[in-house]
């Protein structure tokens, strides 16, 4: 006896069931044509009509199992259709989370180190498709204020600059990054040598932006990208004379 | 010289900027007119047109002084319209997240014990207003399957649901968590003697329901509520058979 | 039949077991003799002799209602007592941890806002007492080599020092956080207008603080404090420059 | 001028300096000699002595890079080794945290899928060597009192269960899973059909643990193993019935 597939007659459609926080190694396919591998959190959602009781749980695993190794930006498209297909849905919904790694040459020695950066993939497939692209990239950021008023120093402080896109032609997320990274007063690095340090010192004293600045600045370099239709960046700068944060939000195009 | 209020010549609007992730000690009202202390995590944007380079990011902390020991539903609309003149902007927004207590009595024993509700209230005043109530309820679950197939005993565990609802008419958290909580194979408490344990273990094993049946019952219950014009259920469940979630949503009403 | 006093035969004792994670409104008695209202997270645990099957968790939930409103560095003794007495135990320990605010001051305008402090306290009574109390306090922190050389500004960022103490004689959350905050390159705030950030700014230049000066800072200090016996203390900082945190520790005294 | 390397007057040596919370991609070995990409967050601390005002920070993530894509436990001690020569350190510690993933087979089905464990390493090298192997393993525990007094079912939920041992001989991750996964009233699965669900049912409620059953019966199977010359192990319940955790703790062995 299958309970699942009872009849409900409380009339109830469901937008999105299936599971949540899975934790699975992913394979990422990189600009340059390398593979890079990672662990990702995942979600994976259908909705459900009203005249079903429940959705059968263990095949969102089994999907993920078929394609293990092989989850992509690519694939993703080919897993949502199966999610369709084989939970008999009308919309299919995948999220994944995973730490990206690139390496990146310090500014003034070239000493190359490995910088993290968070990102997201939120596939759903329903009469159309929609794909977002989420990345968090951190950054320094040097009060303009504090500058301005102080006769010496500036505060400053890490931030951490979220965008989501959604594109017309594909974007690497490698551009994506470089785009954003440029926003703030300096980028931040994994390895710094003593002449780097100076050189990043400088640039963020010169280069001062409050939070508004920040989203600003990345709205007017994504505006540029041809490729991207919408966009939404968000900054929280991590206070360095308080405790909490400063925060500032832009969305822009259409969805 | 006030760099914040020099002009901005890209065009760009903001969205919202404020500050965010405060730590604040509130008081809620609760429904027996009683007060309630609790901690709020507290984030608080406006909107800034695009000629103005930044807000004021000092004042936000002055309102919220302001209104030290007053902060609550009925205060903030106060609060919110406070932040659009102070900051000269048009739309204002208050998050506000804490705990909240209600004491429950255990079913067999009439045991008192303290439960603790995730709540959050999320205001926001343009145009017009709009208010947003929300509260995190744990339960425990049942698996209608687990029970069918097997010979003794049923997997079961611990679920979060989570709603967020808009009202017409003023809802109080503990009506609110009352509803939700009855939409469970059974509640959880905080104190439990022997009897309360096999009353709550037997109804839970005669009240067996997925995650599905979970969300159908929460939104039954809601469209009751002629108070309620608009809600989105959640619940996760902890499968205690998984290392993952098993989840479900429903939204629903106008918004 | 009470399972959880059945003889158990396997001859291994607990080390620790209870409850963990509860949510619970408590109120601390602050140094100016005022109640401060605030919510712990609490962990509740004693030993268990190897001839017994189980604890009763369901009294440490009791106890904990006995005395609501009532729990503070002072009664805990009394809870710890109660404890072992109604588990028969043997050992008793306690934890809490919770947000305890203090107004201060900004440095030039004077304006007042509330600073959050993540604290803790952990009690052990077995033959004899041992009491930690623990605090969280935010800094600024200047980077002294930033600073040496760069030809302008120097990085900087928020820190958190984090210390344990075991004392002789009661000492204050007051007076605890006042000797740690001045370890840094400069205090953080809640509030500060113009004139303070200017004043915050320049006092972190002229500042300059390693995360090793930052422990020593703290060490000197509390090593003033005669009524201190041992403490243990962390700082954590959240480099505005990197994507990850420099840290140091230092422990001294007798436990 | 080398800031760091300037004598220091304080007299306060620091016990450990470094940099803490890197995020790392990593490759394990596993027992059948297969190498698992996954991604870690790294804490790399030395001692510094009284006279030195700091250490070199940056020196911390070049022995990183050297050793990328080799980090494994038989290179954990040449890397400490190398931390302590290029830093001039006598002690070093190194941190690791990783989720680390083994196909399991379900108990009926035979179907695959992918488990998930947080691991940790921690290795420290001064005048000896210590190196502590880490793994939280999630299993299900159903309460063998609400299954005595219960007319029918009873509760159960998610555990985790957290050991942590020092070894003679190596142990592979692999092994200690296996040991400590077979301590809970059954084990947990990514993937369940079923024919699968039935039988863990089933296994769990014929095999009733109390937290302190799960601590005992996991104390009785690494005792048995005489690689093992310490080990800690905590399990946490996280409670069906309950909005927090039942939790105990034994530590055995010598260090």
């Amino acid at each position: 006896r299958d309970i699942q597939r009872e009849p409900d007659t409380r009339k109830v459609p469901i937008d999105k069931v299936g599971v949540k926080n899975i934790s699975y190694p992913i394979v990422v396919q990189d600009k340059s044509k390398l593979e890079q591998h990672t662990v990702a959190r995942i979600n994976m959602y259908v909705d459900l009509p009203h005249h079903f009781k429940g959705t059968h749980m263990s095949r969102f695993i089994e999907i993920l199992n078929q394609y293990r190794g092989e989850i992509s930006i690519l694939s993703l498209d080919t897993i949502l259709q199966e999610m369709k297909e084989r939970l008999e849905a009308s919309c299919a919904h995948m999220e994944l989370e995973f730490p990206y790694f690139i390496e990146k040459q310090a500014p003034a020695s070239g000493a190359r180190g490995l910088m993290e950066y968070q990102c997201r993939m939120l596939g759903t497939l329903g009469d159309s498709a929609d794909f977002v692209l989420g990345v968090t990239v951190p950054v320094t950021s040097l009060c303009p204020c504090s500058k301005e008023i102080s006769a010496r120093g500036a505060h400053n402080q890490r931030s951490a600059i979220n965008v989501q896109i959604r594109y017309r032609d594909h974007v690497w997320l490698e551009d994506l990054i470089e785009w954003v990274e440029s926003c703030g007063s300096a980028p931040v690095y994994s390895l710094l040598k003593r002449e780097d340090e100076k050189a990043v010192t400088e640039q963020a004293y010169d280069n001062p932006m409050f939070v508004e600045d920040i989203v600003r600045a990345v709205t007017l370099k994504l505006r540029q990208q041809p490729a991207i239709q919408w966009f939404r960046v968000e900054c929280e700068n991590f206070e360095s004379i308080h405790n909490h944060s400063a925060y500032a939000l832009v969305e822009s195009g259409t969805r």
